[in-house]
């Protein structure tokens, strides 16, 4: 946990224990950098017209910093939010437990309804396993197992909101530039419902996850501080990239997302559209005729029915 | 200075000393590695149009290994050039005049034309005075004074050539997407000549520095190994960048450079063309009436005369 200086707050100009923010060469105190936050993620939710009062709101939360500081300032803004977690069964230093754990210490703290889902119980292997049947690097495919079972959860809601920060998109903006990959298309604070996709807002897209960090600081709320032992590959690499230009240059990454956001249409990168279709088993949209999903279950029978008849 | 390990060629075949190069996953010996070296930079000369043998090639020469290894190989492939080296009169570290004492010798070694310009002589203070008075940050500053005095000393040529390399060229650009900067329009390998804006061209400009470094190292060419004392600023750090991604993603750079060539139109990113007029006093193109250049020595004049006012 950060130590907190002595500022003069900005907003309310009282000399007291508060954060000083580069980004935006802005001192505030702790009960104004409260404000500051939620201020932003209501603004940005309004902005992108993510969702209203009146919505279901499904929060994926991890135990993480920034899915906690996400629900916690939803659930000050007076959303009507439902958690779902994901336990990953990642048995390396105690992680998925532990985060089970804290997700389970903050709802109840919050009073707030929590899902829980079991990734062995869907996908009947743990993580590691899986990834090695299906050949896919871990957090690539932690992350598709995550994003259909997420939304499938979110069936009986409005949205399925995400703790997606600033730093996420704007490395996942890097990487598709570096690579110029073509589909920056679906690269977007909100996406609409389409056909059994929910549809999904990141109410952080604009938010530095050194800001949820000193959030859940300052609220002491309950969060995993040590990151997945499995983590990994290029998707960390580009945001200890964007953290370094930050640091070096402050607000330039705030200029590079919103530069993306006003340039998305000019920028010519955004056709190629996906012709989507429903899996033949699921119904989930998919490129393929069946969805990669469906397609990870298939290989994980094979390979236990092999694995059986070895016996 | 590298240490050479034994590698088996995959050009001749032989298990001898050589390098690799991660960026093409290559392995070469030294005598293959300099007739690799050779034949990109006559390549990329070819593919982007840039000089042919019966022009008259004015290089531009700094005392480091990019623009001798630039010198050496144009020489070695044949063409006709001409030295051009500015000395910045920087004293720290003794830069400049090792500098031009380590370009006369490399020109001695090489029985090549050398004309050597004076910074001071031109500017009638040194660089860092003279970014005081125009209050630039110094690397701006000397980049600008170099690029008239270089267009001027060119007036005789066909053609002017500098070492910017690949890694030059993608800091650049990553920099110009970062900050959405919309001038991207003159960034181009070659540059065609304007009124009194010389053509300009950099064969280097698919090459990285490793590859520079190696050429002069093999063929221990003079150069000076630390860099500028004065230099800083974002494009070092971009720089900086470029390499860790390169690093990290062998020929990730390659392709983020060469994706831009190829997308540069698509890009929607080069409109806005400046509208440049030949500056009233010395018929430079500028977007002003008065070029920055003789700006600056205006300013240097008013300085002078204030001095020696006070004396």
């Amino acid at each position: 946990m950060e130590a907190f200086k002595k500022v003069k707050c900005k907003r309310c100009g009282v000399v007291k224990e508060g954060v000083y923010l580069p980004s935006y060469n802005l001192k505030l105190c702790l009960d104004c950098f409260q404000l500051f936050f939620e201020n932003k993620t209501q603004k940005t939710i309004e902005k992108f017209k993510m969702f209203s009062k009146n919505d279901k709101i499904a929060v994926a939360i991890s135990g993480g910093k920034d899915s906690t500081a996400l629900a916690k300032s939803l659930k000050n803004l007076g959303y009507n939010i439902h958690l779902v977690h994901i336990n990953c069964q990642i048995e390396e230093e105690n992680y998925s437990k532990n985060c089970q754990e804290t997700v389970e210490k903050f709802a109840e703290e919050e009073n707030l309804p929590l899902t829980i889902l079991d990734f062995k119980k869907e996908v009947e292997v743990d993580v590691k396993l899986a990834a090695k049947i299906a050949s896919k690097e871990i957090c690539a495919l932690c992350g598709m197992v995550k994003r259909y079972l997420l939304n499938r959860e979110a069936a009986e809601f409005d949205v399925l909101v995400t703790g997606h920060t600033l730093d996420d998109e704007a490395a996942n903006l890097l990487s598709s530039l570096i690579f110029w990959r073509e589909f920056l298309e679906r690269q977007w604070p909100v996406l609409r419902e389409e056909g059994p996709l929910k549809k999904k807002a990141k109410p952080f897209c604009l938010t530095f996850e050194r800001e949820t960090k000193l959030y859940c600081d300052i609220l002491k709320l309950p969060y995993v501080k040590n990151p997945c032992p499995l983590r990994g590959g290029t998707y960390v690499f580009f945001k200890k990239i964007i953290q370094e230009v930050e640091r070096e240059m402050p607000s330039s990454i705030i200029g590079f997302y919103k530069g993306f956001l006003k340039r998305k249409e000019k920028l010519g990168l955004t056709p190629r559209k996906e012709n989507l279709m429903p899996c033949r088993n699921c119904g989930y949209l998919t490129v393929a005729e069946v969805c990669s999903f469906c397609r990870l279950k298939e290989k994980v029978k094979d390979y236990l029915a092999s694995k059986s008849s070895m016996v």
